[in-house]
């Protein structure tokens, strides 16, 4: 494939569903990739390593940001995550479109990194069902989820940064838009420049 | 309805098959409305007064264009043809997604006006296809058409301007990727800042 692949960026709070809308997204649509985040918190039930999340320990996770193996990478909630740099870099080039499900700090980081990607901010109907959410989550201390609802508030107040807003109200119909971005996003004229110079060339 | 309509400028080159394209566009998705131009050509074969466009005489339309009821309006081959102003803004207004079907010149001052709407190019898939369509209608003497051709090429020099490029290389397919366009455009996180804002005052 001469042409490079869409980056897609679904970033968004806690709580806001990236990983079951993600999860959804790849069912629907067999041509899109996932990239595996490499972390080092601890699985949650029904997590898989090399699925979910490579699971890595801190000093693994140092020497990968020692050896720049990440596109990018953040501390969250005493955790560390990043995104394999090679990896999302050849499937690019190989023609592939390739999502990265990422906390919005690392969001923030591959807006400077591929400006061109398309940024997809995923957040819950409205701020009683956020709350909702990660409650029934069950796996945070009071203190965390305190914390993960101030984070959310900064979070949202960076969400005009990114290209989309999609309500996750029902997972069906959440990926369904982003099915819709990622067609429409490959139709933007800057991205068909090519094209269309081909025709002038024909023609002219 | 308390938030505004999206306008969706669908252009090209003749032959690109706008008609066809928005008509079908039009039967899959009831909610569209199309804005009907005013034009002082004749009719093409099947094409209704009140319908396709309002037939109108050269001193009807320089009335119209002395009293301002223009969003815009352009003069092509020889024909003058305008879109209604009050029409599209009400209807906007109220909520509705309204379709203009016009000229490339047309297009342009739309994008001076209405820098927020979504503006498409469609194109046939390659230069040989756009010439044969012209020849195909039957409708142009041989010196008309070679205008058209030319036309063609500035026209496609400023398609970068545009928003996105739709190749119409069937009208089913075409039709498709514009519904695509329009569902992700109302994503946009520039179209939905009330809501994001809402959400922040729920949980701040």
């Amino acid at each position: 494939m001469a042409r490079s692949g869409l980056l897609i960026v679904i970033s968004g709070p806690s709580g806001a569903g990236k990983g079951t809308v993600c999860k959804a997204l790849l069912e629907k649509k067999s041509d899109l990739l996932l990239s595996i985040s490499k972390t080092t918190r601890k699985p949650r039930a029904g997590e898989k390593d090399g699925v979910n999340y490579f699971f890595v320990t801190d000093s693994e996770f140092m020497e990968a940001v020692r050896e720049g193996d990440f596109l990018e990478y953040a501390c969250v909630y005493g955790h560390k995550y990043g995104t394999p740099r090679s990896y999302v870099e050849e499937k690019l080039a190989e023609g592939y479109d390739v999502i990265l499900e990422i906390d919005p700090q690392g969001a923030l980081q591959v807006m400077k990194v591929y400006p061109n990607a398309v940024f997809i901010f995923l957040i819950p109907p409205s701020w009683a069902e956020l709350c909702r959410r990660i409650e029934k989550r069950g796996t945070e201390s009071k203190e965390n989820m305190k914390k993960r609802l101030t984070a959310a508030v900064s979070e949202l107040k960076q969400a005009h940064k990114y290209g989309y807003i999609v309500v996750n109200d029902s997972v069906e119909e959440a990926s369904k838009r982003i099915i819709s971005i990622i067609e429409a996003e490959k139709l933007r004229a800057f991205r068909n420049a090519d094209f269309i110079n081909a025709v002038i060339k024909e023609g002219g």
